[in-house]
């Protein structure tokens, strides 16, 4: 994965000429490229290991290039900070362990040395959840996982998969897919991904409303710790006492690392069908999405764009594409202008697929839903991993581009929507740099939904995180105060870790940390994340 | 609810001539009649509350029946003890607050005061889970939360209710239906099990392969306890770190009291459908049960019974009734006489029943299955709450009747069940009390599926609790050496807390107690129960 951005080095980023002109016109931004710095550019600190340490450590990498690739996640200010050529926050080494063993020699020579340990899989936190900050310790070391990435065991009677954490999502449904299986779990990050990240960070993925998030597919996990370690075979449910598993998804790496994870996997669809669906607004599109999911109707893929999204999905396609000529032409003469896409899909078995699409599209269109066909279904599905991709574009060209989420109850929905989106207006507004702000709905529950924003605006030049870190917190404070989650799928890292008193309470917060501090006795994992500092500290 | 058995006094609960003849036969009864001793004779140590503990509770209800009915739960253990007029483990004192507040003053009396505190719902526990066991502490105290029995929220339209603790079961129906919901949670226990009771024992209803269990349906929760309290408001889904709401769930008041639930509940069906199955062995059952949960195909209730339990269930409903007349030549003429009897049931609007059954009924029958209509499934619906009474008129008859139930993997489930068959066959055998053992399949899951066991045997008359131990012991060690869960809907309680380090590892017990340590801070709440006596107690 190229260090400065997403995905490879060498894939197509370029934004068309039409969408650049909107965001020039929207956004006031020159259209002078910004492009990252050369990967030998970028300052990073000298390596702080003693000699005893790295003697302590083995066979550690401190070359230039391991420690920048692991200096950061994927968030906006990763990003900023990186292509800029800061890489002050670069770990001071990283390990590579290839068994669990070396895994539990790895945390007790860190423990030793007192060094921090930042566990790396895909990298691809959007929160901060892989900077390796070193906390209190003497410094801090990134245990890249990469080389545990077996399946290593798959149980078909069962559909039951056990799996090393390193898997990345694309090898691991090949291997899947290879007996006919899926682990049905697409986040956008599926790419590059990992087994143990979607754990460790309680993923959704795009296909969750059907497939379940994974912490409904988890069945067993194996944790590796300083302290108490913990070994929970796979079990479809069980009333023994609390639900420890649900202790570990999570638990982002703070308690100890994830060494085996044993997940629910089914067959493999032979037909997958996705389709637009058109709405005259977004309240009426949340109402019917309310109706699909209570009745047991919803699709496996369930998203809605607002007026905003809509018009801006529009934009990027180019007002040149033939569909999206046809399509407003349409959308016109059925007085649906203005209104909003929604793209619903179904995967399954041929019959299951007609049978569940045929009940879902009467209730769409029994709650004024207009139906697209598959052109628009196609579109999002050829696109599904591309968002990552399109904000490399975005900041080459001097565009601020962040994405944040929350869900709550069907009845707080809209009250939750306007204040995130009057939140980033204000903060960024007035700042002399108006967002624009869209949003989508993408995980239906019988009880709410989530709702996924991004943000645009042109940065600010020399203050990038400065901008960034206040329209951050604006939309953060107006999700807490507003009945939101902090995050639906995101997870904590950094950049959540100061709501979590407001999430959990200050007891909620207690509690997680004597899990920790009994877990992870020595007190070297992840230090500033998750958690917010302790009283005094 | 009587204190000597199940529900209220003047229930019907004596066994037709016909299966009583059965039973004489198969188990070596002499029939003679063993009844309880009367309320009055049950004796039950002096109070041990000191004046200044009294004082310090307040309005504490001390007087005999108060204390017989709040000594036990209704496992059967408990019951031989209390029939036979043993209420030693009767609790000092019973408080019925009123309120949240009084809940949370009630703990800091005890606190004070050196109590145990044991919360009481429905009193329903068969794992010892409700006995008033003080521990090391100067006295115990049974803390009824009968009068906390509110509907306090219902959110229509995000389908989510909240309840107070101490609300049974049909009286939250009721209040559900006159909404037009329902919460769908039927567990066997239904007419006096509480929502409390649910959510702390993690409780499975008769319609949850459907429903969901309760864990599936708990939204927020809300605890209050002697350290650190916790108030997790409703949310639909969360990526904000551990899960603390499975952590309360299963909790057994070892960590505090539930005072409030958010429950998802649903429409109320408008049509409910149950029928009978039969296949020609428990192995075919089996595997057209996977091949449905599998194929997303399951009914909401599915049970199968092994042979035995088929066989049982006709003598006990008599040689001479019409329906199993017909059913036994009719099975017999299509060569499935000694067969296993599946009942299917499907809840829900008119056309979704109709269209989810069709479905069901065809892969059933692929699997081996012939349909016997709608009469054994209004038979089993008719008696679904009926096997705890039937408990008790065999507990007058002599015969010891207990209950177990675990959970594993499809491809574990046979081995599981034999063992756990011959365990009770070899331990009870060698005390010259040969069981009947019989087993049904009643919770499915795409990764495996419940076994739930009843077996039946002469009471070896003075040494019935150790008889107990003995089939007790050897079943448990049969299911945790056999990859089962101890308990799949019982809980832990008294019964299993010794088998928790098989269930969860030493790490989980350590972290469980590391949970403990911080919200229960007085260390009062329900001692010798969950969790297994620390090392060296």
């Amino acid at each position: 994965m190229a260090w400065w951005g997403w995905g490879s080095p060498e894939a197509e980023r370029e934004l068309p000429e039409p969408a650049l002109g909107f965001l020039r016109e929207q956004l006031g931004i020159t259209g002078e490229g910004r492009p990252a710095v050369t990967l030998e550019a970028v300052q990073v600190p000298v390596s702080g290991l003693s000699d005893d340490a790295a003697a302590k450590l083995g066979a550690a990498r401190t070359d230039h290039a391991a420690r920048v690739e692991h200096a950061a996640g994927k968030g906006y200010p990763d990003l900023i900070r990186l292509r800029s050529g800061d890489g002050s926050s670069a770990p001071d080494a990283v390990l590579e362990p290839g068994s669990e063993e070396e895994v539990r020699g790895a945390l007790q020579a860190c423990a030793e040395a007192d060094l921090a340990v930042v566990p790396f899989g895909g990298g691809t936190s959007v929160v901060g959840g892989v900077e390796p900050l070193r906390g209190e310790h003497a410094g801090v070391v990134a245990l890249d996982l990469g080389r545990l990435d077996r399946l290593l065991e798959l149980d078909e009677r069962s559909l039951t998969a056990v799996f090393e954490p390193g898997l990345r999502g694309p090898e691991a449904e090949a291997l899947l897919n290879a007996r006919g299986l899926t682990l049905g779990h697409f986040p956008q990050s599926y790419e590059h991904a990992t087994i143990g990240g979607y754990v460790a960070t309680r993923s959704a993925g795009q296909s969750s409303t059907g497939y379940g998030r994974i912490d409904e597919l988890v069945l067993g996990l194996r944790l590796v710790a300083t302290g108490r370690e913990l070994d929970l075979p796979p079990r479809p449910a069980s009333a023994a006492g609390p639900e420890l598993r649900e202790v570990l998804v999570g638990s982002e790496g703070t308690l100890g690392v994830i060494t085996r994870a044993a997940l629910s996997v089914r067959p493999k669809p032979r037909r997958t069908r996705y389709e637009g669906f058109f709405f005259r607004s977004w309240g009426e599109g949340c109402e019917a999405l309310r109706a699909l999911e209570q009745a047991e109707a919803s699709p496996d893929v369930a998203r809605l764009s607002d007026e905003r999204e809509t018009e801006l999905s529009f934009a990027l396609a180019g007002e040149g594409g033939t569909t999206a000529r046809i399509g407003r032409s349409y959308l016109r003469a059925r007085r649906y202008a203005g209104g909003c896409l929604a793209i619903a899909g179904w995967e399954g078995e041929e019959d299951d697929v007609t049978r569940r699409r045929a009940r879902s599209a009467l209730l769409l269109r029994g709650h004024g839903a207009l139906a697209l066909g598959s052109a628009p279904g196609s579109a999002w599905s050829k696109g599904r991993y591309h968002g990552p991709y399109l904000r490399d574009a975005l900041l080459d060209h001097g565009v601020m581009v962040e994405t944040l989420e929350t869900a709550t109850q069907w009845s707080n929905l809209q009250a939750l929507y306007r204040a995130v989106r009057d939140a980033l207006h204000a903060s960024l507004g007035a700042r002399g740099t108006p967002p624009l702000v869209m949003c989508h709905v993408s995980h239906l529950y019988p009880s709410g939904a989530s709702l996924y924003f991004t943000f645009l605006a042109r940065q600010e030049e020399g203050s990038e995180l400065e901008q960034w870190k206040a329209a951050k917190a604006a939309a953060s404070q107006a999700i807490v105060s507003h009945g939101g989650t902090i995050t639906h799928h995101h997870a904590v890292g950094r950049d959540h870790r100061e709501y979590m008193a407001a999430e959990v309470g200050e007891g909620g917060v207690e509690l997680l940390r004597a899990m920790k501090d009994r877990l992870d006795h020595a007190g070297i994992m992840k230090p500033v994340k998750l958690l917010p500092d302790p009283p005094g500290a």
